[in-house]
């Protein structure tokens, strides 16, 4: 089969080479359960504790903050729903307007147990209002969330900012760095949040692994129970080989977050400059504070179902909205929150590069989108019933 | 490093090298994100479904009643608290006195949040009566749990006869077959069992899957919530590479079940007779109903903890009581719960083959273990307090 260019880099990033390398020695050599005694069990738990070092680096806090999951979903279930086991007294709890489906579906469930949500609005860009978020925040808050950066549309939030609010309130602070680890700074040294979740996949490590961080002294319950892996927080046995490879992507993405990000820019700009200067195309998303892969547009007239599947016949993968909410047929609550209308929300694609691509696949994205949003705009029934 | 031979296959088993096969190509080709609608999604997505249809098989289920998961512990949390949140007015659940921790700890879990508990006893061999059995369960029962077969000394539990009590009374009922799957025939269209518990790295497939089984018409509320991959029941990213390898370890322990019980059997009842004729060696766990690749045995005047140390040293990496708790130093409440005392739970080892081993191999652990206890026992504080 031949694949297509691949531009969804925020669906999932394809495995590192190096990280690939690491991985195989422990799949191959044997059948390491770090919770036996002998030398398999031994060395399992030397390639477990040395990947948590790794990852402990890539956000500036100590090994033993860090917790490994299976991956970003689970990290953002075990840190809210666990941050709020901790406190059952609280029954309120602060969510922004454009998280991740994992932290929006875990504010539905908590209304549906009875907490009170408050919601904190976006502008038009998707930024959060620390004023705003300062507002919602109650003696009663279990925790108050707010994602570090935006999967959709790629708005980087205030995070320092909102952060040393809910600290100096004494609430709680989970955020979402799914999206932004291995993109961006995230230094938990500097950045008082009490929670974070991250996932391996999202910077060129394995599917199925991820990690929560929990500073010390902040207090949240597991999620799922029985032999007390993980310092108690996430039982269940370690997956050796899948930690050691998230171990190693975190080094590379530490090491190597300068050149990726002037590489992802410069093709993300290169995407926005020229998308945005095609008739009926425009930017979603914040101007400038926006994660350095992600370039994401509405194109009028067009359903972006069918754009992507088009262009993706043309050879370009890209991802309409969320991959996450791909599978269903609802606006993105995203776009939603910043004041898009349903027809707008319907018309968005996310183009998301990654260090794999290279300026000739962005330019030949480019070259084939106008054709592809020409023929479309022919058959969309959205564009037959606009005035 | 020169590893010793790996005599300790319930705590994890080699991944097989077809299975390894399989998820290379899945792990290098590239991104494949389920929930994306390019051809990289696709590619995943039949991936995927691919593996679900040979994890069903493995136990007579329709595909779509296979979710997939991070592993055993995951599909036991997300099994119970998930019945038990479907039928919020029903406040008692029945329990096992030896499952894994992962069932244990949830029970702990349920009276800490007000539910009543009610632990069914085992005889001496381990073995649940299921006439005391049916005694426990009420009209307020959420649901009610024994495992397949124990991980720590292998009985296997009549489990038809405890799915029909549960059914026939209309208790959900969950089993964890995460040691029995690949052992012995599992079979969910002849036991009755609502929810099954399976794990990929117990059967020679990747560390970090499981999967749960719920039958059709079963309520299951999720435990990680989010983009609603399998089926609502399960969100997050799917791990493709580990499903399909958890796909292939299902479709090859199908086919070789009759060959790996014969070969796992034989080195089994060697380890058993040529142990138990030593002297102060006695079996645990029944006689007969027991898999077919687990020898437990009690070694007098001897501290467990130290004869596997000892064991590895010279070259036979085998298990002390269960490697999930090997951590602490808490006797077993398995070895508890059938009566056994403290000293005697602490004097547990297991020694459990897989289909690599090799008659040789089982032998030479003979050879060294009459030594190595009798060392051990020269040294011992259990063996000096001995009257």
């Amino acid at each position: 089969m031949e694949f297509p260019v691949y531009l969804d880099n925020a669906a999932s990033t394809p495995l590192d080479e190096q990280v690939l390398e690491a991985m195989l020695p422990l799949m191959k050599s044997g059948p390491g359960n770090p919770s036996s005694l002998h030398a398999f069990g031994v060395a399992a738990t030397e390639a477990v504790e040395e990947a948590r070092e790794s990852v402990a680096a890539l956000i500036g806090s100590s090994p033993h903050e860090i917790h490994f999951t299976s991956g970003g979903t689970e990290s953002d279930s075990l840190a809210l729903f666990g941050l709020a086991r901790a406190q059952a007294d609280k029954r309120h709890v602060v969510v922004s307007t454009v998280e991740h489906a994992a932290v929006r579906e875990a504010a539905r469930r908590f209304e549906a147990d009875g907490y009170e949500v408050s919601r904190v609005p976006v502008d038009e860009h998707g930024l959060v209002d620390p004023e705003e978020f300062a507002a919602a925040l109650r003696p009663d808050t279990a925790f108050a969330t707010v994602m570090w950066a935006n999967n959709e549309v790629g708005t980087v939030q205030p995070i320092a900012e909102l952060a040393r609010v809910g600290a100096g309130r004494g609430v709680p602070f989970h955020s979402d760095a799914v999206q932004a680890a291995g993109r961006l700074p995230v230094n938990v040294s500097e950045v008082p949040v009490s929670t974070l979740a991250l996932s391996a996949h999202k910077l060129y490590g394995p599917q199925g692994v991820g990690a929560l961080y929990v500073r010390d002294g902040v207090s949240v319950q597991p999620l799922q129970v029985g032999g007390g892996q993980e310092g108690g927080l996430r039982s269940g046995t370690q997956n050796v080989a899948g930690a050691a490879g998230f171990g190693v992507a975190s080094r590379l993405a530490m090491e190597a977050l300068e050149e990726r990000t002037r590489h992802d820019t410069e093709l993300r700009d290169l995407l926005i400059e020229r998308m945005t200067g095609l008739p009926g195309v425009a930017l979603n998303g914040h101007p400038t504070q926006r994660l350095s892969n992600n370039a994401h547009f509405r194109v009028a007239g067009v359903e972006a179902e069918g754009l992507v599947l088009l262009c993706d016949a043309l050879g370009y993968a890209i991802g309409s909205g969320s991959a996450c909410a791909s599978g269903g047929h609802k606006a993105s609550p995203v776009l939603l929150a910043m004041g898009q209308n349903e027809r707008e929300a319907f018309s968005a694609i996310r183009v998301t590069v990654g260090k794999q691509n290279t300026r000739e696949e962005a330019e030949g994205f480019v070259a084939i989108f106008a054709a592809a949003a020409e023929q479309l705009r022919k058959l969309s029934p959205l564009q037959k019933t606009k005035s």
